[in-house]
């Protein structure tokens, strides 16, 4: 029935192809009216048949357009037009100095008799792939609405293999898994259930893994939504070793999008972040969603060299980003997430309050870290060693019970504790040619920071603060709203708008994963918004996640993953049992696979201070880069990439692998002919293994010229990092 | 067995009485441990034995005292303590220049050994009442709870007398009913239906009377909750004409509470609004609930004059409040309640975007009255008459769309139409002596309000305004809160905290209603929180409505009942064939009986013009008091109060009645002795009827001295007011 229905209409099918010819987008309607497309590369059939559309929810208030009738079916064609795009453009930082912004793209205009309402839908087509995306006119008959549900297909072409991670409205932290389509299901029901009303509940047999399986229960807030719920972006290969990959794009004043498998058919449909009401989306005419986007190629470095978020985002919105820099920066942080510190000041009061609880008069616990001694540590380690600044977490009263705990009023962002002294280490730092890095922890009472922002950032204007790692650890105030509902992402983009105003540059952990606002707001310059390098002290990482990351939560914009911990055995020198799942140089290689304009050193001057030698590569490597190169990449196993750093002839080339190991050979032709390149290889030693013999490393010096050749040997769960400096 | 219960604790209860003696409050512990309170007045049983306690929520974050046992039972008794207080204070505005606090107070300390938990209610006992509140001290086992709901009885001595408002988690403005406490559901069940899950339904085969019906079912947003749900305050006589009343003081940050009926007891039992999960309030001790009271005499008049409310509300946080001031203002605002004239500037658009639509290019409809030449006749009309403000309402860009849309950015509060001269009319008006009062409305959009606060709170004072009148009309945003919920109320104060550092007074419509915080925060000038002179020009309210409010509504302070309209008949002046249900004189009597700081003159210039002899008394009356003196009073009949100007030796008297008339001799024993005074009475003519001769009146000059008296009748719908003015 299906078949025949999608064979009737082909006929008036509207079609549009990728500047390159190899991409094609075909739109038609079906014979009930319903928007549907299909998606091919060199001719395979990428996204089969798929509909579009939306479910909208009938208010209470029912006038003025707020009708429950769908936007699914009963449209007609009443047009559409084609037109080619070519420009190029200079991000404010990234991987590229320039990106070319080239595509055909298609407008339909669909309009519903029956109720007077049009809506149109865009496709731009590239040669890496396509995005489409809904837009409503300004018009009497569709107004004001509410998304029950969106309703936007993705028919996969079969039982194919993907990297993802399970569907939550709260967290993104979960291990990646790598299964087929059809093996979704069985890993999220390995670990939890579905009750009646659809509600999640961690299963009672279920004796976790937590480093391996697909959910873990630990989270400080977590919605799971679904058995086959993934979230994007998913990447996928075919069984002829065609790369799909399903990110969204632009994502504002909307909710996150997740995708739900319908494993009859192999499909995945949106499914949106609700609300506290259960609702999915409050709109008013004229306006437009994000980007849904499909990249695809038949190379799996295609998925991470493509810009084809970045392009369907919105050009730069701010005028002078003269203040926004790339950033390399250690911090009070990875002592306190082994557990060798904390973060509170004091342990005397089962609870604080604001305005209420005397630190001056508390007794001290003796661990907290944010203190000015130890910041004066931090800020000598920077400077000596070229990092541009310090992040101390912890500074700030209020976090004796901040997680979790339905607080409103939990920080006030400009309080210091009494031992540290924010003028003067301020002063200290600068005198030493060294910024200190802001923290706001927000708890997730949003409503609390909204009100404290504008003095928050205020003060770091007063001090000379010029960049902020914000954080939404637990549930969302608002009560009953979720991490990734619209209002929370219009939340996080008006944090970052504030921000601009103030020349702050934001970096915000367990915000919505991001999708290339970064363009629009380069001063976004970092998001945590997946599993990073602190899982390692909880339970762990596997090797291949660092290898699968820049495949799915990277294609939306920089990760701060804080990599470079060499001490990876965490109790040679704590009391955290765990170990980090990476050889040291492997963490070296991090810096390039995982690029970011914001690089942590993450681990503590004395574990830096026992391996100086390979920290020569932390204190070299750039973070904004004028080209890129990827070598060669395979999702959850290896990639390699050269980059050449911003403004200089300067090249670094990293390379990290899963627990299997890796050989690749590097061709120098990137590198200006006719120039010598002192190169400094950082590599795995030959006995060398992510768990048993992490830190012997090798590193070697030699002088190269392009065409050289470089042959590297990666160790199981290592990894390498190459200076090639210009002479 | 109840009874057998409550006869075997006797012997243990704890008991503290009124400083007369007359009121006495007994404690008890039943046999399950279950705190119980008992109420006498005179001997007389007014609240009969009635269970204490909450049931709280199983959290997902279930460690740290967040547990799921309920604070119901299972107490044991730690300690009790009596005390004595009694003092003097003076309130910054109100009925009275002094107020005495005087009360004997009992701390019930209790321990539930189970949990380890311990608890504080705390009786205030007063000669017109008492007060109990919870309290939760600090302490490891009971630190951050989440209320599922409060469980405060009040039983009643029977079937009762009441009069009494449908529970609502978002609306206060429905008429207020008359019946006894049996026929509350007969009379909530005649408009709505509740479905299986609770959600209430206007019933199908209801034809609405809007004016008498309990329920009306047009409020921009309303959620009734229960068939036997009623409002606080709520006001009861028994048989034997004891008068009862339950109003709650100091509810911060905390949900209002509204109270649902047991009929088989005749027990209200407390019902929290609330938030968007279903839960109804997020604690950390150490903290406390607001006061749950009751006011109980023999005398009705006392339920008018009594302070307790204030008295259960802290001290003046205000150190400086030179800038509060009580204010007479007039303003746009009843012609386009009546529909004569509009907020919105244009009809061009299906709707409109801040930032984005241009007013300036837009086709001004005609009807907007906020404009420069329409506001400078009512600048011309409060100089001339010595009125100190003029409210604008629809100056600021928004109004085309503002209401019930799902709109998060409907008003910026700061830029005003094409027409309206901002910094002009400010200019203007203080040329002339007046002052512009600042208009807010929020179409309850908070998360966008409290984003422009600051700046529209500084805008007032860069031009020189220092009240606003602000508005929550529609459904909240965040979505799935409530008007009442306790996140709201937390704005609410939020909002007058602010506004406080600002030197702004606030009026705030369809806020929550208020419990006495204007002790606390004098700059809170005022609230709606009720149906006010506006439903008038939209179905009416009964004659009886204004001799109700005082009653109920007015327990927790003033109201901006926007009283003085003197062409009651609409459709003489307007398209709108409503006529307001009171005489002219009657109108008049408003100022005294619903006292207020802040009064408005409401009706049109034009109209005030038609009777100037009679508008004397609103140029002449004042709005703050001495003193006050109830002569004669009855819940939904009559009222009758004499009141002396704050700082003078002038009184007013004003008397108001229902649609039966009235009679009342009033004697001037409370003037000073040995003066002479200018009396004006306006009057009722003798023929006059608030349907069918509303406009006849009769105003009398003659010299007076203490101890004359005064003879009065008032009209069906009517009233009279005086001025005595010291020689």
């Amino acid at each position: 029935m299906c078949l025949a229905a999608i064979a009737l209409v082909a006929a008036q099918a509207q079609e549009v192809s990728s500047p390159d010819g190899n991409v094609s987008v075909k739109f038609s309607l079906s014979p009930s009216g319903q928007p549907t497309y299909e998606m091919t590369y060199k001719g395979k059939q990428i996204i089969k048949p798929s509909h579009l559309g939306f479910q909208l929810a009938r208010d209470k208030h029912a006038s003025k357009g707020m009708d429950e009738t769908d936007l699914l079916n009963g449209f007609t064609l009443a047009g559409s037009r084609t037109s080619t795009f070519d420009e190029a453009w200079q991000p404010v930082w990234g991987q590229y100095k320039d990106i070319r912004n080239h595509y055909n793209e298609m407008e339909v205009s669909l309009r519903q008799p029956a109720t007077d309402r049009n809506i149109i839908i865009r496709f731009r087509v590239y040669d890496d792939g396509m995005g489409l995306r809904y837009e409503f006119p300004l018009q009497s008959a569709l107004n004001y609405f509410i998304i029950k549900e969106e309703c936007t297909q993705f028919a996969m072409p079969g039982d194919i293999r993907a990297w993802w991670q399970a569907g939550d409205y709260d967290t993104q932290e979960y291990p990646i898994q790598e299964t087929h389509l059809s093996g979704i299901r069985p890993a999220i029901t390995h670990c939890v259930a579905f009750d009646d009303k659809g509600k999640c509940h961690r299963r009672t047999d279920y004796i976790e893994d937590r480093m391996r399986d697909a959910v873990v229960w630990d989270n400080a807030s977590q919605t799971i939504f679904s058995p086959t719920g993934v979230q994007t972006s998913i990447q996928l290969v075919t069984d002829d070793n065609l790369y799909i990959n399903l990110p969204e794009a632009a994502c504002v004043d909307y909710a996150t999008m997740h995708l739900n498998l319908d494993e009859r058919t192999m499909t995945f449909t949106s499914w949106l972040t609700p609300d506290a009401t259960g609702y999915k989306g409050c709109m008013q005419a004229p306006c437009k969603t994000p980007w849904r986007t499909v990249l695809v190629s038949d190379d799996a470095r295609d998925m991470l060299a493509s810009s084809l978020i970045l392009n369907l985002n919105e050009p730069c919105a701010i005028e002078d980003v003269s203040w926004i820099h790339p950033t390399k920066y250690c911090g009070v942080w990875w002592e306190m997430i082994v557990g060798r510190g904390a973060w509170n000041y004091t342990d005397e009061f089962p609870s604080v309050k604001l305005g209420q609880t005397d630190y001056t008069k508390a007794k001290p616990n003796g661990r907290h870290k944010a203190n000015t001694e130890e910041v004066k540590k931090y800020i000598d380690f920077a400077a000596k060693n070229g990092l541009d600044q310090v992040l101390i977490e912890g500074w700030n009263i209020g976090w004796e019970d901040w997680a979790c705990m339905w607080k409103n009023d939990v920080f006030d962002f400009v309080t210091p504790y009494p031992d540290f002294d924010l003028k003067g280490l301020n002063d200290y730092a600068h005198s030493r040619g060294v910024k200190l890095m802001m923290h706001h922890e927000t708890s997730s009472s949003v409503i609390n920071y909204e009100r404290h922002m504008e003095q928050a950032y205020q003060l770091m204007n007063d001090y000379g603060y010029d960049a902020v790692k914000s954080g939404y650890v637990g549930d969302i105030i608002p009560r009953g709203d979720y991490h990734y509902s619209q209002s929370m992402n219009n939340h996080y983009l008006y944090a970052v708008k504030e921000a601009a105003k103030h020349h702050i540059m934001v970096n915000a952990h367990e915000a919505s994963r991001p999708t290339g606002l970064c363009r629009t707001w380069p001063n976004l310059v970092g998001n945590e918004s997946a599993r990073g390098t602190e899982y390692e002290a909880f339970y762990g990482s596997k090797p291949s996640h660092t290898v699968t990351l820049p495949f799915t939560r990277l294609q939306g914009g920089p990760m701060d993953f804080t990599p470079g911990i060499f001490e990876t055995q965490l109790n040679t020198w704590s009391d955290n049992q765990h170990n980090v799942h990476s050889t040291l140089t492997g963490q070296l290689a991090l810096y390039l696979v995982m690029w970011s304009p914001l690089q942590m050193a993450a681990d503590l001057p004395e574990n830096y201070a026992k391996y100086d030698d390979a920290f020569q590569f932390i204190r070299d490597v750039a973070c904004d880069w004028d080209d890129s190169r990827y070598i060669d990449a395979s999702p959850g196993k290896y990639i390699t990439v050269a980059r050449k750093a911003k403004g200089t002839d300067n090249w670094f080339v990293g390379g990290k692998c899963d627990e299997d190991g890796h050989e690749v050979t590097v061709k120098l032709d990137f590198l200006d002919k006719g120039r010598k390149y002192e190169c400094t290889i950082y590599a795995d030693a030959k006995d060398a293994h992510y768990e048993t013999n992490p830190k012997a490393y090798v590193i070697t010096h030699k002088v190269v010229k392009a065409g050289d050749t470089l042959k590297l040997t990666e160790a199981p769960g290592g990894g390498f990092a190459i200076s090639l400096l210009a002479k």
